[in-house]
């Protein structure tokens, strides 16, 4: 345990276990570079305005650049006795440079300083993690162009539904990508605001530029009101919120696969290398990785729901319990990067199994509704058709037959109408091709999509 | 209960309990409105394309318009036999119309009918939370400007920190609505899109004009997938999640208040007719209003972790567990109009005790930061300053005295650069002018802000 | 609104959006028999006790009694314009008695009469759902009984594992149940506990003979701190859990179905009168009723975080926060009691294809482990015979070929120890019938479980 | 990366970034001990079974001894190659014994080994936090029976109610905690329940000796399904809900502390051992400590909704979602263990104020409700007796003075009955020595409690 920075009107030192309960270096020594970056902005601002001599911030910004290398050369170790990344950053100034460092925490709190270096960590992270989704939504466009022709049965309530492409199926998630991209991002405007001169909580005496300090650091503005600005954790909660609908995504992508992998649809085969076995079941080749990610989606929950636990009722400004925003962040952040690079070359590597899609196809009547359809077009109301069609299939059931080994006669006997252009019609390519509506799954419409998604992930 | 609208395949009726379980108008029928509108947009383009007569489509329009009115003047009333709103509205059509009316579900289906009502349910709700959470700002700013002058101690950890204005205290509340208002407004891009043609999951097979209905109903754009546009219900999670921020921060000024109105804090005295008493304690005057708006935060959160749970996991597309989104909205749009509407009268009729909180800041050494920064300004750098200022607080302290109290030979004792321009100097008032930089608890800065929320909140 | 029970030291009345806001009588009604039955222990024991007369106490309770019956009866509405179930019963009383009646609240608050009536809602809620749980356990116990002889592919990460019974499978629910039922019957000695005579907070005045209370009402014993008493929502908390993980399983059990009702399984007919279909597709027949239990999941979840939430950092004693307590509680015991109820229905009336399951056994090398366990009977380490078993899958894979396909050279060629009686041994059969070790699939062990089961759900 | 113990069916080796994705052993190393204990009774029974020779089962068991010691003395490092602990310590042992090590994982896998150590670690922690929440309600009521003399408002809503013993405050937490040692005791009937012998999923087709294993290692009972033994986590949520509700205790004993050690409080003095500073303000001494612990309230809310949100909707029986319920599981430990701790060191260090709160016994009205039992002793009805009451207090309030002020006469304007004996009834003293009905804040009545309290802790 090293000397605290207000120690002055302590007449005890900490108790030790209380000292390592409260300390965050454990986990906050991640923002180095940000406290870093974030102290010479400050620095040279302050020399700017006057408030400590150029040649005090000269020696201040090299002792900064110093730490920094020596840091992630591994040379200065961060180290647990130390309060938190600010303080340790501060001692080793004050070591480098002796009095001159202990001018660097003029105008400023570590309240404010917080704040900064977790902006500036979350603004990063949602760049890299808005870059990585769109490796994803490639993927996604990757596989889904190269399986363009295999035709698969739609579902919902996990009966089959309707025909559809894959290639459609699979860019259903690639808009619910779209969707966490715009998140993440429209995220940003509430992130990169500059705290810096809020001080404790009032804002400074000192006459500082708040303006330079954003600009140097890249914020789009600069704070407001002080008070907010030092217990504002919003920008947090809004991140792991954006991670938890990514998470939801993932988890029913992984649903999907992990259906279609299992013996009895066999729509998909995933490679070895990303499948694990079993200690005991020599047969087993299991879906681990989809299941993991699946199963990570409580646990990005759970970082949602224990910031918000946190953040409630607390009453202004700071108060300790927010340095518990930083775990719940970088769990957050490390668990949909992992998620997020491992679907993206799984996706890489997945082989479909276009016999079993296309059997399926026909086992589940599911032309049913384009029979409905056949009879709206021959001049039956909907209301109508789907109650005719809806006999004709537990017709066909009660037979044991598929819709397309009922002879004309049969068809005839629930509705004069049908005529034999009806067999054509009842397949499932022909059911593809007269979807090209926007948004539908014919081939048309789905190759625009994967065009339209490829310019939108080109940059 | 009433004829299905799906029972052609079944060779039984539903069982009454499974169909009061699976039954939704005891709560979907709120949507009518959205579902009548959303008919008759629907309505009019297939006319427009030729799939429906115009015969046909004025007089499923006229029913339409009938119904709308039936149900608002209480002269239809929806009744629990039916399953649901669509089937509801189809099945009074068909009275109306008779065979007419069974057109109307042509090209389309309840998944993507069902996702249509809620976005322009939501959508509605959007605007109008916004507009309550910016009477919520005004009320804001209008007590905050006629209380400019009253100081108050600032907190941290709810210990005594710097002097701030009770106007820059609430300002941080105006801060945080400000986001909360751009959160809401942010997630409209992705809930005014529309889903219908999107059928049951794979696009319908009639040639439909989306774009004719999108600009109808006031939609932004049309969906890109169908798949995705019926299985996807992020635009109410998203909803939730912005909702459960706002409460997080109305939970925040909930408590701030408890705790100025508790006896000993003292700061601010609540209207009677915003109080409970007990049915035991004569003399109670409770701030119930305030402890139930920190309550139903978690009542929000609750509907924020249902939803996130519900869609976990589910594979593509729409399965019955998504029925669970409605209420989880509804209960949250109900819940926070309430607050916002109760809180924003309350604040209007508050009235603070500027001696009470005066008091409290000549209490609590908190011009202890102002006095390192003093000894900054005579050459001392910030940490031998903070060091030299912790030594006289405890000082004072073992003498109980203020600051203001010690004589100019103690502070001398301490550091030889103090002069009797220190008295002034750590007057609380003093300590205002000296943060007027932006976002600062300067009087001017302050001031400004105010200015510069009426111009944001005057349209 | 009536008149307030507390109105003495108020000089204006409450505002009526902030009395619609506050009062609970929308949901708390419900308590009307918990809250009479309450206050008539109350009062019988004030008369033996002497602070009031016999003559009083007559005159009230046979007021009480009648109240009672007539909300019963509907004669008496409980209506929106009193605060709270305890106000309206009390002013019922005071109509029907006079200044009598006034007596009633004497030595009491609603703080710890609301304690009370939700104690003993809760305990009939325990016992309820208690007897509900036992009725599914029966469903399961009946549904394996009469499908003891169908053997199915036991499933780990969704891919074929081991051959189990169908009976063995469903009995796992039977277990998990069992302690679901232990959860609730637990938290029994918590919630069975009278707070009545804590008053407000601090205990009464009065001379009261809690004990004769307590054992009127049915509870084991007294509080034993006041300020606990009125500010305990343990037990509330406590009931949501248990319902928390009831859901889980019920979600679990739900999933198994749904995946068993896909056509690619085809394992399990679900009845008409259980399913419903779609408005457009005229084929399906959807497992709603399942996948709406899976959904409630969250709602549940939802609520149990709702509560904790209120609870979290609330100071000593009640606050109003915690009259959130109810309405989670409330939907909570609905929401469990219909998915106990019509999930116990509909798996009495489910069918099994014992075919499509067999064919699944036969397709998924799931004889793989038998087949190292006979080589450990040969002689083999287990970790050899692991791999030996693995690369015979892998060899069979490639020629497309089930286990028992491959001849007995093929096996010798990776083993000599492998002789004719291999194929008798990896009948799924055969596997079932080694399984006999308690706690086995074994059909043996099973009937075990099922007897055992039989006699514990008797009483 | 080490070979596999599942590699024989598969082609290529598991992708790098897959497998630490995928890999455990980052933290389930912590379960070693328990791996290694349960690993011996298997053997031991192995061999007395005949499963494995006397003398494999020596040799196996003097090297999974000294793996033990190894790892104990850090020898032996637990390092990221291997996939899980399980094939740690197998491979470890094979190094020591070759293939007679091999032999180990017979009639055993992974999914029951897991659920073995899993059960083992929660028995351990649950009785070991256990005892801490004793020490904990020591602490209390070693600082109860310290202040017993103390008197300060009991609060509801945060407002002065009656006066009440600081112990008896303190003793609320006391049966708080009696609660939560209970639920933490309760659970370990559905913890200790050994799953091996369940294997994979279907029990094995060794015949095993489950009693004597079960015997061996402590368990009460065998598992009585294998599907359920191998899929069931419903201890660890159990564990960590009841950890759920003692940190919300412990937040409302934060919350109490927090407050009380407010300026405008003033009750509570922390020790500066248990304080921490200000990097800018001089004079502040903050409860981050407290803080602290109220905030880790929302990390283990957290974890709970992380697994329940895991578990919801799976399908039977091992799925590897469930492989994150360990980190859930022990950062709670940590967290629960950590939090104990330090509150109860803290406990034995704080001072209170008694002048501070006997001063805000007079200064908040709060003896009204002991008046208005006054009158009723005097013969008032209740409810006219709380009315005049309230009357008396606004009386007061509009003419600033303590309800003792008041003179005789200017009560007997309110009710003749008042007498002179009212001032002596209206000492706060006097109303806790009204008060010693069980439960109440009588000294007597807490007196009792205490010693109680201390009974019930001294084993």
């Amino acid at each position: 345990m090293t000397k605290k920075v207000w120690g002055g009107r302590f007449r005890e030192n900490i108790n030790e276990t209380v000292d390592a309960f409260n300390s965050s270096i454990g986990f906050d020594g991640r923002l180095y570079a940000q406290d870093i970056e974030g102290s010479m902005a400050h620095c040279r601002m302050l020399a700017k305005q006057g408030i400590i001599s150029d040649d005090d911030a000269a020696r201040i910004l090299d002792a900064l650049t110093e730490i920094k290398r020596e840091i992630e050369r591994g040379e200065l170790r961060i180290t647990d006795e130390h309060e938190d990344i600010h303080t340790f950053v501060e001692k080793a100034l004050i070591e480098k440079t002796g009095a001159v460092g202990e001018k660097i925490h003029t105008a400023r709190s570590r309240n404010d300083q917080v704040a900064l270096d977790v902006r500036m960590y979350v603004r990063e992270a949602v760049e890299r993690v808005s870059g990585m989704i769109k490796e994803l939504q490639k993927a996604l466009v990757g596989v889904a162009g190269k399986n363009i022709e295999l035709i698969m049965p739609g579902y919902t309530h996990l009966q089959p539904a309707q025909p559809v492409l894959l290639a459609h199926h699979l860019m259903a998630y690639y808009e619910m990508l779209k969707r966490d991209r715009q998140r993440f991002e429209d995220s940003i405007k509430r992130v990169n605001i500059l705290p810096l001169g809020s001080a404790a909580l009032a804002g400074t005496t000192f006459n500082l530029d708040r303006e330079m300090v954003a600009k140097e650091l890249g914020f789009d503005s600069v704070s407001m009101n002080s008070m907010d600005a030092v217990s504002d954790r919003d920008f947090v909660i809004e991140f792991i919120f954006a991670s938890s609908v990514l998470m939801m995504h993932l988890s029913r992508l992984s649903e999907d696969m992990i259906i279609w992998s299992s013996m009895e649809f066999g729509y998909v085969a995933l490679p070895d290398a990303f499948c694990t076995g079993s200690s005991i079941m020599p047969q087993k080749k299991n879906p681990d990785i989809l299941e993991l990610i699946r199963g990570k989606t409580g646990r990005v929950y759970g970082n949602l729901i224990s910031l918000l636990t946190v953040m409630k009722g607390l009453p202004l400004t700071y108060n300790k319990d927010m340095q518990e925003d930083k775990e719940a962040l970088f769990d957050t952040i490390d668990t949909i990067s992992q998620c997020l690079s491992v679907i993206t070359m799984l996706l890489g590597r997945v082989t479909f199994n276009g016999d079993s899609m296309k059997k399926a196809t026909q086992d589940g009547y599911i032309m049913a509704t384009d029979l409905a359809d056949y009879l709206v077009n021959k001049g039956m109301t909907f209301r109508s058709a789907h109650e005719t069609a809806g006999k004709i299939v537990l017709y066909a059931i009660d037979r044991k037959k598929h819709l397309e080994e009922l002879s004309l006669e049969e068809y005839k006997g629930f509705a004069v109408q049908i005529d034999s252009d009806v067999f054509k019609w009842l397949e499932p390519a022909s059911a593809i091709k007269r979807r090209n509506i926007t948004g539908g799954t014919g081939s048309e419409a789905v190759e625009k999509a994967i065009n339209r998604a490829k310019k939108e992930t080109a940059s």
